[in-house]
């Protein structure tokens, strides 16, 4: 088994040939020192410490997994270590404020970095994953006394934290939570409840941990909107140990390399955070961060699937691939073959598309937080708001479907646990489910973002798209076409949702699998712009995943319009 | 954790009222006994023995599993025992000649029996799962002397049996084979190799096991041609132990419950099956069974997936449900929800129509060996040969596929062990990978069985189909022209191929797909046409999955003519 490698290059061509990322951020006050020069160190830099430190840990972290005991739970060989020399050299706090005690550097280095932990390793990856929205809440949230107790240590890594949500009965639905926070008489709350499916509730890796609690005070409405956010750490800045408790960590398909536990809170005092019934806005204000972080997870583990399934493909010979000149001995490669060619550079298509559109993403969220102009961080806020959902979902639907089309490579070799690769697809499953399920990822696009203005804000994110593509070469014509097809869907829909209001539910998947096709032929578009022709190295890399987009995956998109145009034909 | 429950009633309908099985089984002498009271008690004491014997021991299959030591394989708690009761009550003979010691019964019947088995316990199901490919490759190919020792306990499942195929080299390309076959004296044969991926090489339910293993004589010609079958077993009859030995097991994504065997034969004492270098006909001579086991195995494990989604999308309540009647409590049943609802219904339009060609192509099997009439015999070939690799293929793709859409039903709760859920999806994933990869079955369908003759058996499989499609329904008229259209696809490729020789490799799964699309409109018309409309039980349960299956599946035809036509005219 060969273990991930970053491979920063495409990475770097992509953010500065085909972003122009570097231009882009120096001109905003809070980058100016942030020269090409800086990211490309960080960068390597990223990619060596993830190379090296962090990758070869993934197999243990399945084999072994972290283990729970009388409470405790120990995390898999090397773990701990690799989390101290993580959070020492300054990794977590990448893009946290320089008076926190971060580095202020971009958003979108810190996107950088996440993929290739991803990739390299999920289930440690899991650790840090949850430290960025902790720091975003408790910076614009919490009291001055608490930033004082917790901030810092969060910003830097110090202290991993945790955000306590889902209750048995209460998954997608947060509004039928029932964990209770009483008042105390010291402005404290008793809170009491448990909660399930917490990634890193109880671990080793760090001295503390900062738990982030969704509940209910005593005269709290039912619903969403009586649910409050509370902070309350293992251990009080006494040194006393709270009544926070892991009573067991579930057994899962995989990522056994997170603790994903049952967490018991027994009157723990705790602190509110934010004000009594804003527990959810206080929480989701980072959702669009930690959604991205979920798709940035479903590019890294499908680039580390390829990186298996392309060496593999190298190496086996299998039987006379068709139309090949002969090579030598009874056999060619395998990756001569057509139906395994199709599997490795369509999977590239994706990888490619969702490495531009996730950094294209991660740059908007800093132009929403540095641009002093308000019609950019408007635009920045439509783009994230409306690309978001759809990149959470299709990436992490692409992680684990087409993992397992890698896996397929392999054979009867991919089944086993020799050659890693069934891992990552066990490992990739759950991104498709967490930090909301794709179902709802859908929904929240389809019935939130777009019918709530009548597809206005997505016509404004399409004439961006359209003004962005390149003009009048042979691949322009049908993406403009497609993209006008999507603006029609999408007034078909507005049309037709009064008269049925299942409708857009019914036909939420289609839209974002819609959306998620124009901003992929967008984004190969750009990437074909950004190619060097004369360099015939560079241009072989990136012709057939192009060419694997036109041929394999953009054909769905007529598919998806003809489902949504029956239903709304239907429906009139 | 509900165990599956087999539930006979759909299968009967669906036998009865759709193929009219009974009635054309008892028109053939061999069956002229097997009444429908018979086929009736097969199939309900069928349904009881899966039900209470083997599904209670799935779970501890997937946790134990098979555990190697010192070369002695230990199967999980209760399996012997079950696997013992098993043979002992007939089950394993079911379509065993009665000369041989089997039942005589039907093909069909068996067909039942084993997609109820594979849905119930995967893995178990292994150990019994090539007996019958063992019992016809004895029948048809061995000398008199090892017929007498071998062929009655095989049949009736005394002994079970292996295929011994795979080297470390050679998976799809069996040409690649080295193992050795070197004379002795006597008329036997020195067995030197290594074969991995034997499902079932050494365990503990039975006291003998008889290996079948492909291998080359000294002097052999490379490639396919040079491969002769031999029989090996663990015990010979005069109570000596073979030179076989189990080196390991592997460690595997799932079917943790069937033993994967490294095998090492080592100057083992064989005897020779059939004749010197016909090895691969003696075995492929059972292929087209093989395949239907492989894809009855994807059709019960769906059928599995989709009771426990459907059971738990009964129980559980998240959020308002849109366009619904508002229930009790704060929250609708999630099987009120549209992507749910469309999850379910999906799922179970392909097992419905997956056991309608599933058991029809088991009927043709029957058909094969017992009609008299030789224009008959020539069409069930013709269909068996078609529609074979298209459902193995596509019902094993749908079981992981369809499989972890019925996991996303559970949300968070699908992804640990608890359901039972995700223990489907793991143990699913390698029925697309066995007895031929599910892209090996696309080029098997399209190069070697459709191309070869220019088309001409799948137009007369075709008109077979228009022929039993009920006319003059609103539904037969789309069918006819998707019959239509797949028959001008296939001529375009006819056309095209000539002139790219790796076209048809291309597009073979984008065909295999349009052929299992237009079979399963087809599987749907007939159900429909055997539903009682005047019971409104029954049209309700058959007419929420037609449905899905007109809004959901069959869109992907024309996605997939369309990539075939774009391949052909680049080809031109």
């Amino acid at each position: 088994m060969n273990a991930y490698q970053a491979r920063t290059g495409d990475m770097q061509f992509l953010l500065s040939s085909v972003l122009n990322a570097p231009a882009k951020l120096q001109a905003l006050p809070a980058f100016a020192d942030v020269d090409p020069d800086l990211m490309q160190q960080v960068l390597d830099e990223s990619g060596k410490f993830v190379s090296e430190v962090i990758a070869p840990l993934n197999r243990d972290g399945d084999e072994i997994g972290a283990q729970w005991q009388d409470g405790v739970v120990t995390m898999p060989t090397g773990f701990k270590q690799a989390y101290q020399t993580f959070w020492q050299s300054g990794w977590p706090a990448l893009s946290a404020s320089a008076e926190d005690g971060g580095q202020g550097l971009p958003c979108v280095l810190e996107a950088m970095l996440y993929e290739m932990l991803s990739a390299a390793n999920h289930g440690w990856t899991m650790a840090p994953g949850l430290l960025h929205g902790a720091y975003e809440c408790i910076k614009h949230h919490a009291s001055d006394e608490l930033k004082a107790q917790y901030l810092q240590k969060v910003a830097t890594g110090e202290w991993l934290a945790t955000m306590c949500l889902t209750e048995p009965h209460a998954g997608s639905d947060l509004g039928l939570v029932r964990t209770k926070a009483v008042p105390l008489p010291d402005g404290q709350y008793a809170l009491s409840g448990t909660k399930i499916f917490i990634s890193g509730g109880e671990h080793d890796l760090t001295e503390n941990i900062v738990h982030l609690v969704l509940a209910r005070l005593p005269d709290a409405p039912p619903g969403p909107k009586g649910l409050s956010l509370f902070l309350v750490p293992k251990f009080y800045p006494d040194g006393s140990r709270s009544r926070v408790h892991c009573d067991r960590i579930e057994e899962k398909m995989g990522l056994h390399g997170s603790p994903t536990c049952v967490m018991r809170f027994d009157e723990a005092v705790s602190a509110l955070v934010g004000e009594p019934g804003k527990g959810l806005n206080a929480m989701f204000v980072m959702m669009n961060a930690a959604r991205l972080h979920v798709a940035l997870q479903g590019i890294g583990l499908l680039d580390a699937a390829w990186q298996k399934a392309d060496a593999y493909a190298q190496e086996r010979r299998q039987m006379r691939a068709p139309g090949q000149g002969k090579g030598p001995g009874q056999a060619d490669l395998i990756g001569e073959h057509p139906a395994v060619r199709r599997i490795l550079d369509t999977q590239r298509a994706w990888v490619d598309a969702g490495r531009v559109l996730a950094y294209r993403t991660a740059l908007e969220l800093d132009l929403i937080k540095h641009s002093p102009d308000p019609t950019v961080q408007a635009a920045a806020q439509r783009w994230c708001a409306l690309v978001t959902p759809v990149m959470k979902s299709v990436f992490t639907h692409q992680a684990f479907h087409g993992g397992s089309d890698c896996l397929q490579v392999f054979g009867g070799h991919g089944y086993v646990r020799e050659w890693g690769i069934e891992q990552i697809v066990r490992d990739a499953r759950v991104a498709m489910i967490y930090e909301g399920t794709n179902e709802i990822q859908a929904i929240d696009l389809l019935v939130r973002k777009v019918l709530v203005d009548g597809g206005q804000g997505m016509n404004g994110l399409l004439d961006g798209l359209l003004a962005e593509l390149p003009q009048h070469t042979k691949s322009s014509t049908p993406a403009q076409a497609r993209v006008q097809t999507l603006r029609a869907v999408t007034q078909q829909i507005v049309k037709a949702a009064p008269q049925d209001a299942a409708l857009a539910y019914r036909v939420a998947d289609d839209y974002l699998r819609s959306v998620a096709l124009v901003l992929m032929e967008w984004a190969w578009l750009r990437i074909e712009a950004g190619v060097d022709a004369s360099d015939p190295q560079s241009a072989q890399r990136w012709s057939a995943p192009a060419k694997a987009l036109r041929d394999w995956v953009l054909p769905e998109f007529q598919m998806r319009s003809y489902i949504i145009v029956s239903q709304c034909t239907a429906a009139a």
